[in-house]
């Protein structure tokens, strides 16, 4: 490419490309850590404002909460609280079978999903990313990438091996046109024909299926009983979910018949042989003898076909990502493509910003294909075997090989666990130590910290611990320092106090400022304890950074709320036992007091002790 | 006076004078209302800033809740949730005692208290009053009021025959300072010295006490382990009151010596014989053995002499009406006063509304007197009793005249439903109609409706009733429908649905529109029914007027909320049971279907069905 002289070139520490969801999540945390020189472009001119993806599953509103973001999409989306099934009827069409909970995990914290249009979830991103100066470059696509290959330069963490050339679109003048940016990383949140993965000629592995579907968002006009809860509905006409969102409309799912829209010509779906109302149409003989319609325009619709396919690798030499769609694609019914795009980049950004402080060893970086490609694979895989129940004819007396409520009703609760996101569990790496899992065995290393209400030792307040979690890039301590009735446990936690308040001691030896509660880590004190008669003054200094940092595990004034903690998470009172919650809100290890050894490794592995100071 | 020629004459239903906290919730709650001409004018140049009144009741955020100005304060302010007891000890100075949950009574729906200063509760009012653009007119003095002894035009809807004349403080010119306002009422809610009250010789009755204490919002440093609760303390050097509040302040209520603070001369606290050095110093006293002293500048401070007195009548011809502290002063510790100013509006302006717009008539303004005026004279009583507890020596050994722990802790706990706002009950008048109170034992007509969580028939999202009745000045029917399992009740349910949706029922006798759920009636349902199969659709057209108005006597899914909601009132499941709420959240009646008749008479003694529609 020939560059006009005046060309403008800058340096930017985080480059991202594409400002979907996994884009935004990405650009919003890099914001919000603050210190990072960071972009994001996006070649569409607006962001989307009906329709495409409109699922949030418990766990993304677990994070979204962590950046401050949820409180409005609880406001605005719509919560699914139950999901109701239907099944063919003796007398033909379709009959009640059952209700239950749409979540089926009792640790989810918000036990619903949310339903809102893709357009309100970035809104509410591109506001907080604004908040913190930072803005859409768009409309900009992305033209070349290369990147270093010199590998002093791919090691050095003061060098920006990524260039990338940039148009924008909307220039007025070809020589406004052209713009060259050198980052130190790079980001490829474009899409499931991502750009930056086929510059890189990362191959994507996996199947076409022949399931096609038809989607449409609209106001409905019904006496379906259901058609405010999720419904999964088999009838012998093909199969439908119905998903109840915010503002009264509704989203249907609608199986079509392959021949009715595939182009035998490309092998692939044809928009233009659909309609909304043909879609529509095959929804009203699914739904006898309930009758559906919409009530106005229809807002938005489309037809797919289901790919499941991962990408063959997440990263290049760990300077250029990919992450959302750029990396999975899989069929939309089971309510995980956004969520699992925004936690890819969830999971990526606290790894970058603690790189480019010079706080952490590059090396932390391998950990995001590790622990996000084989999250990947596994949704794939389940999504083959969810896609093909819900696509598979139910069975009937006429044909016994169909699939028995009983069957799919099974696999959709087992699966609940998987698609809300509360098993997601990272494997064993730098950054998980599961050495000591048995000193509290309900916290799984490895998975997101348990929800949890707490009392503040000083006054009484109920806290949600993972209200004391926010995606502020700081590892958080948990010190459940055990019961502190007796006097030798006193002394004992004293003495403790003084051992972990020497200089070299990790809490001091990787702190940003040289105190135990810093920019690094935050520490909250967990005390075995009673808000009637314990003394928060008792604490030791170091385990008590704010007066708000000392808890209980107890119940709060009305005796509702909290209590038990210890117990539900299989943690001793006799004890002084450490939880190491990641920035990102998965617990990297847990540890008596006994291993506080193996706690320093722990950190030591990863963390750089004489990190550069960057005024943080 | 002599106006000049060019003076500016407006007409306005209501003019309120005085922004403080009553005023703004009558110049809020009119605004929300919609269709009233409003003007809010204050003498002070700015709303304030730190200090003043700082608590808020239980039950004051339910009614912030109402309109919506909970959540904010909820966040900004200090949520108080215990009360610790200090004591004399042994060795002289003083001892921890006991700690308590602060707010006693269980049906609170907030149990605790927000300490937050008056400043940014008055912000909450001014900044949702802008959004319905009435703005305070300041700084702006009433020079001169009159109010017609006309009869005729008294009694007239469509006269103004209060004459108010103003003075714009900040008026460049002589001839831009006056203004003369003609209102069709006007609220006094200027304050302890009150301008309005004193222009229509409105006496206050009751007397000064000789209790003297001085007020001190600072950042304290200190070892007194409840610093962050609420305490009591009773020493031999005198009382002291806590109070933890928002930015890690607190505030010192101190006890002092009559014979140091008042001037011989007058008899009046005099603020030049005290300072913040000199009331700490006293602190310090009472607070031995522990330390305190402010980390920072005393932010802000005053002293006061105790009085309690209630206006003698709180209306002139239900035309102008005193509010607030106008009506009634008594001492701050029991954190009642800003409390009580924002209830008497708040039970004001939607009677003044439903008269204003043709659908009331006037004589429902007389329950403002009768129903505010009654619980200022129990708050003066409550008052006298506890500040003479508060103020009193405690027992020891050389004073057996003293208050004993145990007397002054009862008497506390004792006025818990009182002084937290949830046992304020409005006696009978043509608003408040026990007759049937037996058919829904535990909701007490004249008392708060219950809060209670109840789950959404359609989509089983739970609900708290409470956020279901919002201060939109409608009444809200509440229609327990009783149990729909068998066959009969349903039959009956669509018999009694056909019968009230005849045009002469109440439903629609009085409604705005000819429909049952209008700008005068707000319909909710709750069946005694279980989410997991109830069908909403069953519930007849008139009892549904939107899915999310028919709720269910169930838990939600995590079977954590709501609930026994029946049983919890006293409802009976096999009848069909009408809880009438006003619009201010208080029961108005309660009756079975049986006797409709009843409830038709209820409205019927107050609404008028011809109403002159307002385009409302």
């Amino acid at each position: 490419m020939t560059m006009p002289l005046q060309t403008p070139v800058s340096f930017v520490d985080v480059l991202i490309i594409g400002a979907g969801p996994a884009g935004l999540m990405c650009g919003n945390a890099l914001a919000i850590a603050g210190g990072i020189e960071v972009r994001i472009i996006d070649q569409r001119p607006s962001k989307i404002s009906v329709g495409h993806a409109d699922g949030l599953q418990p766990r993304t509103i677990e994070v979204l909460q962590s950046y401050g973001l949820a409180e409005r999409l609880l406001y605005e989306g719509n919560q699914m609280c139950m999901c109701a099934y239907y099944n063919p009827s003796q007398s033909g069409g379709i009959e009640f079978t059952t209700r239950v909970p749409d979540v089926s995990i009792p640790t989810a914290r918000y036990p619903f999903k949310i339903a809102l249009h893709q357009g309100a979830i970035e809104a509410a991103f591109l506001d907080s990313m604004a908040q913190h100066n930072l803005k859409v470059d768009r409309p900009v696509k992305p033209l070349a990438i290369e990147l270093s290959r010199d590998r002093e330069e791919l090691r050095s963490l003061s060098s920006y091996p990524v260039k990338v050339t940039l148009a924008h679109l909307d220039a007025a003048t070809d020589a406004d046109k052209l713009e060259v940016v050198y980052a130190k990383y790079v980001i490829g949140a474009d899409g499931a024909h991502s750009w930056v993965r086929k510059a890189f000629g990362i191959t994507m592995d996996g199947d076409q299926t022949n399931y096609v579907w038809g989607v449409v968002d609209m106001v409905p006009d019904t006496n379906f009983p259901d058609i405010r809860n999720k419904s999964a509905i088999h009838s012998m006409n093909g199969s439908l979910m119905i998903i109840p969102r915010e503002s009264e409309k509704v989203r249907l799912y609608v199986q079509l018949s392959e021949k009715d829209i595939v182009d035998p010509a490309t092998g692939r779906v044809s928009k233009s042989k659909s309609s909304p109302e043909s879609i529509l149409e095959v929804a009203r003989k699914t739904l006898h003898p309930f009758h559906i319609s919409p009530l106005s325009d229809i807002e938005w619709w489309t037809i797919y076909m289901i790919g499941q396919r991962v990408a063959s690798k997440f990263s290049v030499e760990d300077r250029v990502f990919i992450a959302g769609d750029a990396c999975h694609t899989h069929s939309p019914k089971a309510g995980q493509g956004m969520n699992a795009s925004m936690s890819d980049t969830h999971n990526l950004a606290w790894k970058i910003t603690q790189v480019l402080r010079g706080w952490a060893n590059p090396s932390i970086l391998r950990t995001y294909e590790s622990e996000r490609r084989k999250y990947a694979q596994d949704l794939i895989d389940f999504d083959k075997r969810f896609a093909a129940l819900f696509s598979k004819k139910p069975r009937a007396s006429a044909d016994q090989d169909g699939i028995s409520h009983e069957e799919f009703f099974k696999a959709y609760q087992t699966a609940g666990g998987f698609t809300s996101g509360m098993d997601i569990r990272y494997g064993p790496s730098v950054i998980v130590n599961a050495k000591h899992q048995c000193c509290a065995e309900n916290l799984v290393v490895g998975q997101r910290m348990l929800p949890q209400v707490f009392v503040r030792a000083a006054d009484a307040r109920p806290v949600e611990i993972h209200d004391l979690l926010p995606a502020d890039t700081r590892f958080k301590i948990l010190i459940f320092l055990g019961s502190m009735d007796e006097e030798c446990r006193v002394v004992y936690i004293n003495a403790l106090a003084d051992q972990l308040s020497s200089p070299t001691g990790f809490l001091r030896k990787y702190s940003t400022d040289g105190q135990a509660s810093s920019s690094m880590f935050d520490l909250i004190t967990i005390v075995a304890g009673r808000k009637e008669n314990f003394n928060y003054l008792t604490v030791p200094l170091i385990f008590r950074p704010h007066w708000s940092k000392v808890l209980l595990d107890d119940t709060d004034v009305t005796g509702n709320k909290g209590g038990g903690g210890y117990k539900r998470f299989g943690i001793s009172t006799e004890s002084v036992t450490f939880v190491i919650i990641r920035p990102d809100g998965y617990i990297g290890m847990v540890a008596l007091v006994d291993a506080l050894e193996d706690v320093h490794e722990y950190f030591a592995s990863f963390l750089l002790p004489c990190h550069r100071s960057l005024g943080l």
